[in-house]
C-alpha cells in the first residue's frame, strides 16, 4: 500500500519531449560479467560426496558407449572396456579436467563478437531444437527453412543473444541437406557464432569445410581456435550414442568446442532427487569431457547440465520449478569445483507465451544466474519443454534479458551520483527533482529503455488497443524482420559459399547419421 | 538445444495414478527464513558515504514535518525546530537505531500465525491500498467491500501470504466507516497479522480498539506487543504529513507496528539516480523513525523503502526496472547498515496480467529477495503500479511465490538422496528410474505441486480449452471463494465487534483526518 501514489502519478516529466528526440542510450550488452553472487544449494562437503560417487559411478557403474571409436580411445585412455560398457578410473577423469581449458574464445564472424568463456562471465542464447515454431500471426506449424532464417535475424538482432543456437528444425529442408541451409542462413545473416549440429562426421566436416573456407582460414588457423559449437546430450542415464560420441571425437580434434548436456530429468531417465540426478548428470558430463580430451588433449570443451523435474502425476516434464532451480545451482557449485566454463538452460512448459510462460522462464534464468552458468540456453523463446520456439515470447524474454545485463554493469555511486549538491540540496521539500541539475545530465541516459514494456496509464492503453505484451511483441519481430538487416559481407565469399552446397545438392548431399 | 527431449516426453511415470491419489504433500511457508545470497551495488564505502550524505540532508537540509506535536517531540528531542522545518542532528538519529528493536514478533490471530520480523527472515504480501480490483469476468472497477472481503479470503487461503494488507480500497464504504468495514474483514475472514491506515487518530484508536476486545486484551497486553501495523508513506522529498506523522506516533505509543517507507521515484520526486535516491529514502526513513523512538523508545518500527523509476518519455512510474531492482539492493544494504527489519516492494506498471506483469513482478521480486528484504510488499497482484489489484495475478504470482518459499528450505544431499544404492546402481543404461527404490519413496513428497501451471502437452491442453494461466488462475480464485472456509473464531466475539460498529456507526462513524 503507497498511500500517496494516486496522486503523484499525475506528474508528467517536462524531460519527456526531448527524451524522445535524444541519440539512443549506448549499452554494452556483448561481454557480460555475471555480477549475481553464486547461491549454494549443498554444503561443499555434500558437493565433495557427489563428486565422489559420481566417479564411483563411472569406475563401478561404467558408461554404455555405441561408437567403437570412442571406446578404442577410452581403452587406449586406460578403461576398462567390457563389450559396450566402458569403466572409467578416477586417474583419467582427473587428467582429462585438468587438461581441459578453463578460459575459452569463441571466434564469431566479426572479432567484436568474439566470446570468451570461462567462470565468471555472462552469456545468453534463444531457445534451441525445438521441432516446431509459433507466432500470433502464423500460429504454431512444424518449423521450417523460412523460420530458421527469420529466427538467425532475430538473434542477430538482439546484442544479449552472444551466440547462435540451432533455434527450430527446417523440417521442410530434406536431412542430407539440412546442414548447407543452416549454415548458409547463420553465415550470411548473422556474424555470431555458429552452431553445428553433430550428426555424423560426413556432415561435420562439411559444415567445418563450409565455415573455413567462408571465413577465409587455413586449416591449422581453422583448428587453432574455436569457430564453432555444438551441443552434445548423453542418452540418460549413462549411455553415449553414436553421432554424440562422434561429435565429441570430432569436435575435439579439430580444436572445435563442443557444449557436453547431459538432459536429465528427475524422477524418469534420472534419480528422482536434485543429489541423485545432478550426480548422474555429473558423471556423464565427466565421461564425456575425458572423450575429448583422450581425442585431443587441451581441446575446448563445456560443462554441462539441463536437470528439471517430471510432474510425478502425469510423468510430463517441468520448467522453472524450484527442483530445476536447485539442479542448476547444484551444477553450478560441481562446475566450479572442476574450474570448467559450463552450461546451463532456462526454459518453460508452458504451451503459449503467457505467465505461466514468463514466470517458469524467469525463475529458470534466476537459478542459472545464481549458479554461475557461464552459457543460458533457451534463455528466451523456448515453449512446450522445448517443442516450439515462439516469435513473441523470444522478444517478450529480451527484455528480460536485457534488464539482466543492465545489473551486469557496475552501478555508480560518487558524489555526482549521491547528489547532494547538485539534487538533494535543490529541491524544496515536497519539490520535484525533474528540473535538478543531476536530472537535467542525465535524462535521455540514466535508465534503460524497454522495448516491449509499456507504462501508459489504462485510460492511453486502452485508447491504443488495450494490447497485451504478446501482441505488441508481434509489431516488434515483425519490424526487425521488415528490416532485413544484414552483417557486412565479402559478395565472394557467399557466392562461393552457394556454389559449394549447389555443387553437394548435386551430389545428394551428407545423410545424418545415428 | 536438446536433440533427446523430443523422443523421451512420450514416457509417462507409472506412479501417476498413485500420486494423484496420495495426500497433498506437506508444506511449510509460514516462517521463511531468506537463503538467498545477498547482492551488493555499491561498496561498503559508498554506502557510508550515502548514509553520511542522509544525515548531513537531515541537519543542514531538515524535514517539513505538517504535524505540530511531531514537530514538539523533535524539538524536545534535541531537533532545531523553525517553523515546520526540523533539522535533526546525527546523535538523535542514531539513539533512535540504536533503542529501535532489532527484532520484532507480530501477534496474529493465531499463535501459528504469529509472525517475526528480524534480518533474514522472509515476509509476503499481496498488493495493497489499490483504488480499483479486476478480475476476467467482472473486469475493472473502482475497490468494492466485497472486492475488499473477497481478496481478505484468497490472502487468507495461501500460507505464502504471512502478513494481511489493505488490499484495495473499498471505495462503496463511506469513508467515515470504512476502518469499521476494514477491521471487520480482516479479523472474521482471517487470522493473519492485520493492517490499519494510519487515518487521523479516531480511526486509529477505534481501530485499537476493536482488535484489543477482539482478541480479549488488556490495555497493557495489547501494547505489550505489535498486535498489527500500519504503512507510512513520507512524502518525498522531505516532507511529513500530518496523518502519517499521527501514525508513527499514535503507533509508536500504543506499542504497534510501524513500517516506514518513502515512496520515491527517481527523475521525479527523488533523484534521478539510484544512490541520490536511495540517499533521499534513507534519510526520510531514518526521520520518521527517529520520530518513533522520540514518542516511544523502543516502539516497534521496520525500515523501508519502495523506489523505482520513472520512464523518461512520459514521466510515467515503472516498476521491475533495473533501477527498481538496484534501489532494492542499496535499501538492502543500507538497512544491514542499520540492523532493522525492513520491507521493499515487488510490483508491475502492466494494465492487465499478461506476460509484462508477470515478468516485472519477478523481477522487482528477485531485487528484494537478494537485497535481503524482510517483508516483500506487493508481491501479488499489483498492476497498474498500484492502481488496481488483479484477482487472477494474485493467483499467479502465488506460483512464484510457492516455488521461492520452496527454495527456502534447505536441501538434502545425504546417502539416501545421492542415492548410489537405491538409484544410481538400480537402473541400467538408457533404463528409467520410474520403479527405483528411492522414487518409490518419494515419488508422492519429491516435487513442488503447481496450483496453476500446467504440464500438459500442446494436444491435450488444446483439447482441453486452450486456456492460458490467467484464464485458469479464474476457476482457481472462484473456487477458493466458493469454498468460503473462516477461521474459527467464537461467535460472542463477532457479535461484540460488530454490536461494537452497529454502535459506532450509528454515531456517524469516523472521519479520516489529512
Amino acid at each position: 500500500m503507497e498511500q500517496e501514489s494516486g496522486t503523484r502519478r499525475g506528474r508528467r516529466g517536462r524531460q519527456g519531449a526531448r527524451a524522445a528526440e535524444a541519440a539512443p542510450r549506448p549499452v554494452e550488452y556483448r561481454n557480460l560479467i555475471n555480477t549475481f553472487p553464486p547461491m549454494a544449494v549443498f554444503s561443499d562437503d555434500q558437493i565433495a560426496a557427489m563428486h565422489d560417487t559420481a566417479l564411483k559411478t563411472l569406475e563401478d557403474l561404467g558408461m554404455k558407449v555405441l561408437s567403437p571409436e570412442a571406446r578404442r580411445l577410452f581403452a587406449q585412455g586406460g578403461a576398462q572396456v567390457t563389450g559396450e560398457m566402458v569403466h572409467l578410473g578416477r586417474d583419467m577423469v582427473e587428467a582429462a579436467l585438468a587438461s581441459a581449458p578453463k578460459s575459452i574464445t569463441g571466434r564469431a564472424g566479426a572479432r567484436d563478437r568474439d566470446i570468451t568463456l570461462e567462470l565468471g562471465r555472462l552469456v545468453f542464447q534463444p531457445g534451441a531444437g525445438a521441432p516446431h515454431a509459433t507466432d500470433l500471426k502464423r500460429g504454431r506449424r512444424p518449423g521450417t527453412g523460412r523460420d530458421f532464417r527469420e529466427l538467425v535475424q532475430l538473434t542477430q538482432h538482439f546484442d544479449v543473444f552472444q551466440m547462435m543456437p540451432p533455434l527450430i528444425e527446417p523440417q521442410d529442408i530434406p536431412t542430407p541437406l539440412r546442414h548447407y541451409f543452416t549454415m548458409e542462413a547463420q553465415l550470411t545473416l548473422s556474424d555470431k557464432f555458429p552452431f553445428i549440429f553433430s550428426r555424423g562426421t560426413p556432415q561435420v566436416m562439411e559444415s567445418f569445410e563450409m565455415l573455413r573456407d567462408f571465413r577465409g582460414l587455413s586449416d591449422d588457423t581453422f583448428a587453432a581456435e574455436p569457430q564453432c559449437y555444438t551441443i552434445v546430450n548423453t542418452n540418460s542415464p549413462r549411455t553415449l550414442d553414436l553421432p554424440m560420441a562422434r561429435g565429441l571425437i570430432d569436435f575435439a580434434c579439430m580444436g572445435q568446442l563442443s557444449i557436453v548436456t547431459p538432459f536429465t530429468l528427475m524422477g524418469a531417465m534420472a534419480p528422482i532427487t536434485v543429489a541423485g540426478a545432478i550426480t548422474l548428470s555429473h558423471a556423464e558430463a565427466l565421461a564425456a569431457i575425458t572423450l575429448t580430451q583422450l581425442a585431443r588433449p587441451g581441446a575446448p570443451v563445456c560443462y554441462g547440465t539441463f536437470t528439471s523435474n517430471v510432474d510425478m502425476k502425469t510423468g510430463a516434464p517441468a520448467f522453472g520449478t524450484p527442483s530445476h532451480f536447485q539442479a542448476s545451482l547444484a551444477a553450478g557449485q560441481l562446475a566450479r569445483f572442476t574450474g570448467l566454463p559450463w552450461r546451463s538452460a532456462a526454459g518453460s512448459a508452458s504451451n503459449l507465451n503467457d505467465v505461466q510462460a514468463a514466470n517458469e522462464n524467469q525463475m529458470g534464468l534466476w537459478g542459472c544466474l545464481m549458479a554461475g552458468a557461464t552459457v543460458v540456453i533457451h534463455a528466451a523463446g523456448w515453449l512446450e519443454g522445448g517443442l516450439s520456439v515462439s516469435y513473441e515470447k523470444l522478444i517478450s524474454d529480451v527484455e528480460v534479458l536485457n534488464m539482466i545485463a543492465e545489473l551486469c554493469a557496475v552501478a555508480q555511486a560518487g558524489t555526482d551520483e549521491i547528489g547532494f549538491d547538485n539534487a538533494l540540496s535543490q529541491v524544496e521539500p515536497s519539490g520535484h527533482f525533474f528540473a535538478a541539475p543531476q536530472t537535467m545530465e542525465r535524462y535521455a541516459t540514466e535508465f534503460y529503455q524497454p522495448i516491449l514494456h509499456d507504462y501508459a496509464n489504462f485510460g492511453t492503453w486502452t485508447e491504443r488497443g488495450a494490447e497485451d505484451a504478446s501482441t505488441r511483441a508481434t509489431a516488434i519481430w515483425e519490424g526487425i524482420l521488415a528490416a532485413d538487416a544484414r552483417p557486412e559481407i565479402d559478395g565472394a565469399r557467399i557466392e562461393a559459399l552457394q556454389s559449394f552446397i549447389a555443387h553437394k545438392t548435386a551430389q545428394g548431399g551428407a545423410p545424418p547419421e545415428s
